[in-house]
């Protein structure tokens, strides 16, 4: 968990910058700006950390525009533009192309406009992305309410099974949700719903028990998960065990995590309670999930 | 000059956006916002062909600003907001506070609020700098005139200078202009005031070739230097021949080069012409400077 401590000295340095939400308290930084407020946001990918086996050129432009899109949706921003550098090991124009293309079709279907793309060498391909957004209100997750309910957009631990089954010599064509694994769609139009009516918003890009835990500590409340929550998504192809270790635990699905009194949207998998901490029922949830190093 | 290239199919893709300036045509991008216009831009520095032998790692989050913001300057925009992406070897707190920390000086120094840090690992020490400003208009290098005269913000060629010299076993201390090799200024002020009343600008990151040749093709025009240019900061150091060349194509100065009428700000090296190209007095001058790759 060594990112998180380098996270918090972001947070040490620029925590009290002059910004509506400054870096490192929420996915994204917000600043007014005439009626509106702008939010900004960084993430960073590479083919160690981020690029699962078989994944194609265009499809690692996808993933770089769809990691940095998600912390806007969970701030309940509309995308405005996307920029990137890209570090490669060599002028190779072919893959450069296919990376842009992949940025480009992902930006498309987002309404994302492409404000710039830099290049660089690095051993390792990694693309920066960056992207700026704008949102009616601020929107965080730090005003989780006791009494709140907990929701997800969709069922979780889709892209952690697929990748697991990879480790285990599964090929891409056999794995069950692919799609959620090598082009995950950032929720956008998700997002902008929710900001209406949520007290608390947050992407799940590590894990939920990472979010869970976010929402917790910055919002100073209880989060209690459902231990009985639906697992039938997974359960086709790991045991229960697995399937809610998967749920809890894994990363990579980028949908969002939010509290309200109530939704029409997303699956509700728990509340939120005076206290502090994480539960799975009434057992301490611990905090862990995917992170670089 | 492969990364010029690979610039091409960043304008080949993205330069029909729907933006006010699209990426690839500028140092930054231009999109209208209300009364004004929002500019953004990114730039990557790495440990291999940016930072000089000597440099300190508060220096690398210096320098990151700098060539960053240096294309908001090259814009005529006031910098918002900075956020950036630190791809280190490893987990190291002392460098990455280190690094923050000179992006915190360098960005309190030009008045930017820092919106974001993003952590990734790479066996290159890289950082992503990603900045938004704002605009009252749009100046970019592609609307110089016949007849206008070519104005840079300070003599060029220093850094370049400094950096030859630490090539043949100088040490920092020794260095004439060690302050422009290690921490360059983004020219935000000069850029503000140039943009009044400057019919083309930009930065000069690469070398005066370089950008004066990226002013003849996107403004359509001739580009003259003068051949007798005031060498005088660099002929203690070198011969005459030597001072010309590093004047000509050495890179990392971050000066800006501007066309208008007339300019009390500047040193006037030049003058367009009707016609293309670019010329050092009936010369004409390669494209030719510092690349990555």
């Amino acid at each position: 968990m060594r990112e998180f401590e380098l996270i918090k000295v972001v947070e040490e340095l620029f925590g009290k910058e002059d910004l509506d939400v400054p870096a490192g308290t929420h996915d994204a930084a917000f600043l007014r700006r005439g009626t509106e407020f702008l939010v900004f946001t960084c993430d960073t990918v590479n083919e160690i950390s981020d690029f699962p086996k078989y994944m194609k050129p265009g499809e690692f432009g996808k993933m770089a525009v769809a990691v940095t899109l998600s912390d806007l949706a969970a701030s309940g921003a509309r995308p405005m533009v996307f920029l990137s550098s890209i570090s490669m090991k060599k002028a190779d124009e072919e893959l450069f192309r296919a990376i842009l293309g992949g940025i480009k079709e992902w930006c498309e279907k987002f309404g994302v406009k492409v404000a710039g793309g830099d290049i660089d060498f690095s051993p390792v391909l990694t693309i920066a992305g960056f992207a700026v957004g704008a949102a009616k209100r601020v929107i965080t997750r730090a005003k989780a309410k006791p009494g709140d309910r907990l929701f997800i957009t969709a069922p979780l631990g889709k892209a952690q099974l697929c990748l697991e089954m990879l480790e285990k010599g599964f090929v891409r064509d056999e794995l069950p949700y692919a799609e959620k694994l090598y082009t995950p769609e950032p929720r956008i139009d998700e997002g902008l719903r929710i900001a209406e009516f949520a007290n608390a918003l947050t992407d799940i890009s590590d894990s939920l028990s990472v979010s869970a835990h976010l929402i917790s500590r910055d919002s100073r409340v209880k989060v209690v998960l459902n231990p009985d929550v639906d697992l039938s998504h997974l359960t086709g192809y790991v045991d229960k065990e697995k399937a809610l270790e998967l749920f809890l635990f894994g990363g990579g699905d980028y949908e969002l995590l939010f509290t309200a009194e109530d939704s029409d949207v997303g699956i509700e998998i728990g509340r939120i309670e005076e206290g502090s901490g994480v539960f799975l029922g009434k057992k301490a949830l611990e905090f862990r999930g995917y992170s670089h190093f």
